[in-house]
């Protein structure tokens, strides 16, 4: 069984090397969800990049976008179906679920994306999100075209292409650290 | 032939974008270089990200590590070349052959790595950089272990899972928006 | 949003096709879940097959075994998890949950099995479970000894590796009909 | 050389363990085919599981469908081609030599089923059954309104997906328990 | 059904073709096999590379070396099993037939050399030759000295990978203009 | 560092093994180039086979075709690339280089060809290439026509799949022998 409050597989680092304009950030995290992430506490390893972290993350996931909260969120789960990452499907999933208020499509993210029955922006969205995982060589002016077609602007298509490969790098992070996920996500918005 | 003042196939933005903290930047740029690096470019489609993503290469890549510049370098192209990313096989190889006044050994990043004639730890280090990449779900305790047998701290693990995994981002956002490099790079180092 | 009655993409049939023989199988399903699992109506299309179906999956999942009834509910996720089946990843990872009293482990063998804290016998189970999904030709005698080594007898190898090989089977069947889950199992045992 | 008389790398069981009402069946084996088939040799390591097996294997291949006995044949050598599976390639080899009368076209079906001249209602049946095999996650609406294009039924589609399935699931109780055929299959119809 | 006469999907060229110096030794295949064979008669097309072609393929597969014929034409096979190579598998899976005087080699070799009962040597030389057919990149030294362990001199192993590379150029050219083999092969030496 | 004068993994063959008739073509080399380029000296090892090798290599790429010196040199690269294969990259792209006094294009070549732009019937040439390469059961009569549409003929289409056939051939001698190239290559025509 999980060890209950293992974050990572390396030596976990405790809020102590928390930067001082970091600790605000933290208090918000347990105000508003009751703990802090553990991607954040993995990152107490190395706390300088922490700050550079979160700013991307936030800049990524919650600035404003053509792409909708939830939109960015559904394809963040299904690049990390692709990956099979752990953390990052659950922690992302319930985010799915709770933005949506559809726990079946939280599930449908996580394990088969095609299986949803979505309008054609937002399969093709995920399908130029998950082709740009697994094949990103492959990708080319058809690809973007068929966005276009769909409406996208160029810079929704930055913004999708930049989600996407945004969750192919914490994805790998959470795999070579082995993080684990906070508990809570668990049972969030079933 | 490629259309030299092409950045990508993104409708381009001009620096009228750029937001006043940055400007100090691209001229850093122009000063050390002699051109602004047309990944800065690209994401001036999106002004607020680009200093996010500044923020985050620079704590990356150039911030004090276990990991040296130029062994970053080296994963920044292995990866690269695993992917098949373009833009960053042709502006960190020309890193790789500056920070090692050897060009051979930039070649050998971008076209194989494993050809190079490496110290175990190195050659540790890119193996668990690609494993990262091509399979990243496979990547186990005994990666790590392996790491941490060549001397690698849990914090040089952390950076190396987070630049390997940083250029699997890097290298979706240039394929996802066709991003080509400056025709400077070419020529640099060789 | 997925239509709440849709059991196939194909022409779903009603229970009026239903052998006699099988009617008292279909009450004890309503009797002892609520429902009648969606696999067993989607079968209706072809109802000679559906009762060679049922014989062969309860004396694979139910019968005696060296396997438990929950080792093989979790190799069947795990293989589920690999070919990305949906069916199979909601109605047993349903049953995973139910059997453990584990809801995380549950979420563990159907986003990626490698990150449960398992014995070596049960890890040594799902990879052989995996390899022989995903490279069945690379399975050889050094895994069937990996096996005997964990105190497999070759009858639990001959089990194992039908529940797994079973699963490719069940898998194939949902995603070529598109066969969709009862929305019963997303709450159960939670 | 292989021994002529291994059936499995397992141990091998003798038929002191035929349940009563399943020699009628190993006779007449004996009587059409004038030897055992190795696959039921191989189950008798489960006895109660060989008779599912039976039951299944019979329903699907020699049952009334609207695909032809030959048609399954070839759908089970093209899916264990892909699969590289060596006791289904011989045996099901031999039975589309017999059932075809055309020993090049079990040869086609084991090597490369593309080569073979075939209507385009068998291109296609075997194209999506290849597809279901190797990438089933892939397979949606469009390749079963393929398949209807080519004149199959609702109920055919169920024919072709469970049999490319089952042989997904033979194929890897043969890999898995290194199955090897009788020797009478390889000059059986050259 | 194939048309009989068929050599490839590119416009068939007649002997009219063949220079001077290479007719004694279609002559030679009339009296020895009692047919051309429909690799040369594809290469018809382009009879200046004919010669070459045969040139090679004689120093390969004919000349002295450590590996025996027949251990050169099960390399052959493997190979184009992995590569599902129609027209050598059909020429090449009779040689082995005919060169071994066991008909099930030549099917082993073909449908997965993996099941055939070798000798360390004879395994260890086709694990190499399919290693460097599907990941070339990944052979490496550790590769090499366990050739190196089984007897190979450095001689052999050039000799092996020359042969089994070999097959990767032929296997493709069939591929690419779609060679059909003779009639003749299917029977020979079963 | 590579050692400089290491030309493979195997023990290299002196110049004394080198057949009288084939002395004037080294001597043409050292004249032209400057140097005997490794893959030369590689086949040293086995000096009957040189000869024949250099005579399918000479027919394949100087000899009058259909496709320019430079296309099939584009074609030699790009194939490389696909199979990681040092020694060719750099000794190709070199070529490229140097025919098309355009250094990106070599680059672009070496690191991924979709980023060139070229015209239809190049890009569909390379396509071609990389498809045979990667996924030669796969090719079929579909992409013959679309060579055909831009104006290849059959001879061409015999010509390109050779090419393109061939450096999987050299691409996997190479990396089983571990062939390095001649550092000349690194800067010539950058």
């Amino acid at each position: 069984m999980p060890q209950p409050d293992k974050v990572t597989a390396l030596a976990d680092a405790d809020e102590s090397t928390l930067p001082e304009d970091l600790r605000p950030y933290f208090q918000k995290c347990r105000d508003k969800l009751g703990f802090v992430p553990n991607v954040l506490r993995a990152w107490l390893l190395r706390p300088e990049k922490l700050r550079a972290f979160i700013k991307l993350y936030d800049e990524l996931m919650l600035a404003p976008s053509g792409l909708s909260k939830l939109e960015r969120e559904m394809i963040a789960v299904a690049v990390s179906s692709w990956n099979r990452c752990y953390y990052c499907l659950v922690a992302h999933g319930a985010a799915v679920r709770k933005l949506s208020g559809d726990p079946q499509l939280g599930e449908m993210m996580a394990f088969n994306y095609r299986v949803a029955e979505l309008d054609g922006r937002q399969r093709a969205m995920l399908d130029f999100a998950i082709k740009l995982t697994a094949a990103p060589y492959d990708v080319g002016e058809a690809d973007r075209e068929g966005l276009r077609g769909h409406g996208f602007s160029d810079a929704d298509i930055f913004d999708l292409a930049e989600v996407a490969a945004f969750f192919n790098y914490t994805n790998r992070v959470a795999h070579g650290v082995e993080m684990m996920p906070n508990a809570e996500y668990h049972t969030l918005a079933r």
